[in-house]
């Protein structure tokens, strides 16, 4: 029996390491693949369309949200981010896991386009910590640093919409504890479990 | 901030590989331990109070199964064999995780006692295997092999009860997907949450 695959969804304050962690687990685990974002802003040098982005014109973007082509989008500045729902849908039911790395926002918005989506939340170790991991990231006034800091523990108060958190102390810890959620949600009992009790009585007969 | 620990509640059809299961994941994480059941029946050569079993007259175990003392209980034939709550309850709270191998029947009664705990089912990887794994252990007859036939078939049909379940393939792959389980389950959001977010605010002000 073919099980659909899972759409993670990963979100957290920026600084509580997201990133890393979700490219370590892409290192250690074919179990999962890293969703492609739909842009209209300009490819950079070296960008490959399909691997980095799909680039599209504004054009394009605004009628594929129209047509309700977006598991989620946003515009950031004057860019247009989104995510396309189409790659998405038919990898799953490849039964392949596929993750995507977004903020609390877009989270929201997956939560309704696809509920049956799994929610992760990535934790800094302490808001000391959090502190630290920005302000080592430079370039940002005191007046900036205190906005993200504010931003930060504003998006903590949406954890509760979330179905797992990981505190991440350590980045093998953490991604451990990604890897053990992706490969226990492969084992949840969903609807097509049916299927699988029919495939055992038929056996049977 | 000290979690609670999880309560695992394993069940399957006899023959599906319960015990192998748990017995390899005993032996690979120290994440988890199994709980130790009361019974009626006389202690057997080399087994140890508190460690196989906890032995108690048929008097005591009644009064301790009319005062609530079980999470759940059954007689089997002369004998009675339950889980006592309270050393659960302990461990629970001490942060540890808690495994118990039991029939269906048990485990709903534990989803009234315990509703938070997590329910796992085994299965074997067909119906064909699972009659191979019944005649191998030998010594009965056609008609008793009959019987836990239907009897298992009967069973996987409570499968949607549970949270989760594993299709027992190989031992390996299974126990690795019963410790994903256990560590998934140590990262969900629970109502105890909002704890960690108060943590959190309290480290601004």
């Amino acid at each position: 029996m073919l099980r659909k695959g899972n759409l993670f969804v990963i979100s957290g304050p920026s600084g509580a390491g997201k990133g890393t962690i979700i490219r370590e687990v892409l290192k250690s685990t074919q179990e999962i693949e890293i969703s492609v974002s739909v842009t209209t802003r300009e490819s950079r040098r070296g960008e490959v369309e399909g691997v980095n982005y799909y680039f599209k014109s504004r054009e394009d973007f605004e009628k594929m949200a129209e047509e309700g082509g977006f598991l989620e989008y946003a515009r950031v500045y004057d860019h247009y981010y989104g995510t396309p729902k189409e790659p998405v849908l038919k990898a799953l039911d490849r039964g392949e896991n596929i993750i995507l790395e977004i903020d609390i926002q877009g989270a929201l918005q997956v939560k309704k386009s696809y509920p049956e989506a799994i929610f992760v939340f990535i934790l800094p170790p302490s808001m000391a910590e959090l502190r630290q991991r920005i302000v080592s990231r430079g370039s940002e006034t005191e007046e900036a640093l205190k906005l993200r800091f504010a931003s930060a523990l504003e998006e903590i108060s949406y954890i509760e919409k979330y179905d797992y958190y990981i505190i991440n102390d350590t980045l093998t810890a953490s991604a451990r504890c990604l890897e053990a959620v992706i490969m226990a949600e492969r084992c949840r009992i969903k609807k097509d479990v049916t299927e699988l009790i029919e495939n055992f009585k038929e056996e049977l007969e």
